[in-house]
């Protein structure tokens, strides 16, 4: 959506991002659908598995050293070179607007559930998801979960205001990302609350996945079902909607 | 289905197989919904992955020795002890029908493909396919893959008359087994052709469903996929339907 929604002139020398799961990969197969160059700057030790799905989808990669400041100051080097236009992961409207039709599917094939349960790192999904819910489904309560160890989305919602993480370290690399600043008053407004999980329920939650439903989700799609392990939430009779957000994973490498 | 249909005096003390993937896990699963026992005969090396799903699923489990004779002898003790009625894993019609119920929500779901690849192993699931396909949509060629060092069916096919493998051996363990008896006419009468594929195109196959489909299948599952990336089939144009059979997969020991 946020390729797409760019006109001819804006997109001509192409998109660029230093993400490197999901939105790596949406973006470089949106750029080659719509034949614009796709630039991902990706720090050099990521792993093989996400290299191999940006490339195989299109994506011209510059490897950086894989701290924040060398993502960031690498890509606007790739922006100056190239001319290109910076997609944001998440602090981005257009891509909340693609976000949101996760739940618009969801709603459409299974009906609209009681309770949407959705992992929160930077906030693209939750609030994606939270703005659909409260367009398709007014009864519908979306629900965010979090790791414990990277708390930052739970105490801005307590506190009311925008509290960056510090040092987060958990499992779910996926939402190791603090808040946007977008995506957080839509948070706020329509989510209804925000719970933590273990890294232990997340690790047993993954397993779950994997073994009883078949399906290869990276440790932050676990992070819902892990609020469920936790009977962390009042579900009983309720029908309740999970949002699996990812697979990015290294099979080599798996936790259990 | 075919613990539903039996009536309730002959399925009173039970069910019991010898299988131990999908077969017995079902098993397990339909016994417990009719509340009778399961008795799942298994061999003492089968990996825990499987011996965890039987008794997740409420299966009585007798381990035995790892061979076809063992495996028999054992579960005709197992009978003979508990009064328990033997459901063969695919030479049975009530499970060829329950088999048949995959490409029904197949057709329902996506509409009737132009093709159905399934996978060929005693030929259960293959002769419900098939069968399927045939009642509901008359236009859908089923075409059978194989791996070429289990071929079986392959050669049975050809030959027109059933000819047992002689010690096959492919990553594929859930097509290890021969045609049976009641699936042979049916694939006969109702699948167009039979392709082989090489181990190494399973194991490419898997891993493609892994990192871009993100399901958790086991190598049988592959073989279809398989087929595709042999470029054996003439599929240009063409919808395609895959049966994906299952996924009964150790995770920490992947073929890639």
């Amino acid at each position: 959506n946020a390729v797409f929604s760019l006109n001819d002139k804006s997109v001509i020398n192409g998109v660029a991002t230093h993400s490197s799961g999901n939105h790596a990969q949406a973006l470089a197969r949106a750029g080659r659908l719509r034949r614009v160059p796709v630039y991902i700057v990706m720090p050099r030790n990521a792993p093989r598995v996400k290299i191999n799905a940006v490339r195989n989808y299109g994506g011209i990669i510059t490897f950086c050293e894989p701290t924040l400041k060398a993502r960031e100051e690498t890509l606007k080097w790739v922006i100056k070179e190239t001319g290109s236009v910076e997609i944001h992961p998440y602090d981005n409207y257009r891509i909340i607007e693609g976000q949101a039709t996760c739940t618009m599917e969801l709603i459409e094939d299974a009906g609209a559930p009681d309770m949407i349960l959705c992992p929160v790192g930077g906030g693209g999904l939750l609030s994606g998801t939270a703005l659909a819910a409260a367009y398709f489904s007014k009864n519908t309560e979306v629900i965010a979960c979090e790791p414990a160890m990277a708390d930052d989305a739970y105490r801005s919602f307590r506190a009311g205001r925008l509290i960056p993480g510090v040092n987060p370290e958990t499992i779910a690399d996926g939402l190791l990302t603090s808040l946007g600043e977008r995506n957080f008053p839509i948070i706020r407004k329509f989510v209804k609350d925000i719970v933590t999980v273990s890294e232990e329920s997340i690790i047993e939650a993954m397993r779950l996945v994997y073994e009883r439903m078949k399906i290869i989700i990276e440790p932050s799609s676990a992070v819902p079902v892990a609020a469920l392990i936790e009977n962390k939430l009042d579900v009983k009779g309720k029908t309740v909607g999970i949002i699996l957000s990812g697979g990015n994973v290294d099979l080599k490498n798996l936790p259990f």
